[in-house]
C-alpha cells in the first residue's frame, strides 16, 4: 500500500477505537462527512481538515433516510476507489466506509430531529430529508468523535439545521463550513452535476447566475425583497428547461422567508432550487446586513 | 468544604472539560442519570457506578420534556441540598446540575425519537414521554462523555428505549442496570411515593404483591398469557384505590404486547402502571425463558 493512503475503516467501534488511539496521543481530529461521489467542493473540505486538524477522517455514506422514495438513493454515484483516488494527494489518515446496516441496525431507526429549521426551503419539497441528514449525522459523529466536522456552505439549510443539532444535544465539537466551489461558468459543484449534459447543463448556470445578480443590486443598495427576487427570476426564467421548485429569501438565521412587501433588514439567505430534465440542483448567497 | 463533597458543576462545556481532564488521566467515568429525589434505588446505582468506574457524575435534573401537560413537573419532589446530603457517603466525585436552559437553549429543541419500542406500555398512557427521556439522555450523555451509564431497572422501558438510543446513535458507551429496590413490603423505591400517605400507601404495596403472585404461578410452570394476567389483577383488584392504567405481558425485547390467547414462549415483562390518589406507580418483573 502507498505509505499516503489512508485507512480504510468499516465498522463503527474500529472506527471509535481508531479515534480513540488518535486521541490518546493528543491528536486533533476533523470530521468530513460525505456522500461520496467527490468532487473538488469536498476536496476543499478536506483540505480545511487538513489545515485545522492532525488527523483527517473522510466518511463515505449514501445514507438512505435522506432519500425520499422516488429520489434517487438507487442511482446517486458511487465509486469508492475514484474516491479513494482523489483523497489519496490529500493525505486523509482514515476513510470510513460503512455499511447501511453498520449505521442502521435491524428495526425502526432511532431519529433525530431539528423542528422549526427543516420546515422552511427544502423542508417542504423533500420532508423527512433533514431528518435523514440529522439522524445520520449523529451516528457519524458518535462514531468517529470529532473534535471539528466540516460541511459546505452550498447546502446551507443542512448545515444551519446540523449546527443546531450539535449545540441542543450537547455534541464536544466545533462546526466549521466552507465555502461552495463552482465551475467556471458559476455552476456550483453537486456530486448531482454528473446527471446534467448538453443543453440542461448549459442552462443550469443561470441558478448561480440569478443569485449573482440579486447580490450585486444588494450590494448597490436595493433592500426590496420583491424587488431581489425579482431580479434573480428574470434570470432564471429565461431557461426553459429550469423548473423552479423555490426562489426564496429567508431570514439567514431562523429560515423563516422574509416577506414580500418588506426590506431586508437582518442577514438573508436567498437560497434556491430546481429540477433540470429530472436533476435537482440546489444554491445560495447570502446577502449581509452588518 | 468537605474532602469528599462532590464537585456541583452547572454548565455542559464545564462539565465537558471535567470529563476530558479525567479520561486524560486514564480514568473511567460512570454517569448515573437522576431526577433527583434521591432514595435508596439511585444509590444503589451509585454504588454500581463507583464499583465499575474509577469517577462517578450524578446528575440531578428534572427533565420538562419527559412530562406532559398536567403531569407532576411542577410539583416533582427538588431539594439539591438533600441529594447532596445522601450522595456524600457514597464518594461521588461530580454532581451536574444542569440549568434547564443549559440543555434546552432557545427554540424549538432538537428531538431524539425510538420508535416501536416507545409505543406500548407507559407510551400509551404518556405520549411524547419517551421522546423526552431520549431527548434529554442524548445531551447528558454528550455533556458527561462517559464510559459507562445505568439505569435502574424498575423503568423498564425505559432502558430498553435508552438501549436502543445508545445503539442506534453509535454512542461508545457501555449500559448497565440496577435491580429495583423495594420497601420491606415490596413497594418498589420511587420518587413519587413521596406523594403517597395512609391507606393510599398500604394499598400500593398490592402492585409488587400482584408480580409476586403472577411469578410464582410462572415459577410454577404456569405459561398461559390470560391466566398469569388473570393472577395479577386479582390481587389489584381487592384495593380499590389503585386505578389501573395497564397490566401487560410484553416481549421481553420488543415490548410487543403477547396475545391473551397464548402461552409465553421467550422471556417477558410483566409490567404494571397504576394511579393511586393521583399518583402515578409503575413496577414491572421479567418471566425468563432460557
Amino acid at each position: 500500500m502507498n505509505p499516503t493512503d489512508p485507512s480504510i475503516i468499516h465498522g463503527v467501534s474500529r472506527l471509535q477505537a481508531w479515534s480513540d488511539e488518535q486521541r490518546r496521543a493528543g491528536k486533533r481530529i476533523a470530521l468530513v462527512p460525505t456522500m461520496g461521489a467527490l468532487h473538488e467542493g469536498h476536496l476543499s473540505l478536506v483540505r480545511l481538515a487538513r489545515a485545522r486538524a492532525n488527523r483527517v477522517i473522510v466518511s463515505i455514506f449514501v445514507n438512505p433516510t435522506q432519500f425520499a422514495p422516488g429520489e434517487d438513493f438507487e442511482r446517486y454515484p458511487r465509486d469508492l476507489e475514484s474516491d479513494l483516488a482523489k483523497l489519496r494527494p490529500l493525505q486523509v489518515d482514515a476513510v470510513f466506509a460503512p455499511s447501511v446496516g453498520d449505521l442502521y441496525p435491524a428495526g425502526p431507526p432511532t431519529w433525530v430531529e431539528v423542528d422549526g429549521l427543516t420546515e422552511s426551503l427544502c423542508g417542504r419539497g423533500r420532508p423527512g430529508h433533514f431528518r435523514g441528514v440529522t439522524t445520520v449525522v449523529a451516528r457519524l459523529l458518535n462514531a468517529a468523535k470529532p473534535d471539528i466536522v466540516i460541511f459546505g456552505e452550498k447546502d446551507y439549510q443542512q448545515l444551519a439545521t446540523i449546527k443546531r443539532m450539535v449545540r441542543d444535544l450537547c455534541f464536544d465539537l466545533e462546526i466549521l463550513s466552507g465555502a461552495t466551489v463552482r465551475e467556471p461558468d458559476g455552476l456550483a459543484l453537486s456530486s448531482r452535476n454528473a446527471y446534467l449534459a448538453g443543453e440542461g447543463r448549459r442552462q443550469a448556470r443561470a441558478l448561480s447566475a440569478a443569485l449573482v445578480e440579486a447580490r450585486n443590486a444588494f450590494e448597490s443598495g436595493e433592500r426590496g425583497v420583491s424587488r431581489l427576487l425579482q431580479v434573480a427570476r428574470q434570470r432564471i426564467e429565461k431557461e426553459p428547461l429550469i423548473q423552479l421548485e423555490y426562489l426564496e429569501l429567508a431570514d439567514a438565521e431562523s429560515l423563516g422567508p422574509l416577506l414580500s412587501g418588506a426590506g431586508i433588514q437582518r442577514s438573508a439567505v436567498l437560497a434556491v432550487a430546481a429540477t433540470i430534465e429530472g436533476t435537482r440542483l440546489i444554491d445560495n448567497t447570502v446577502l449581509e446586513v452588518v
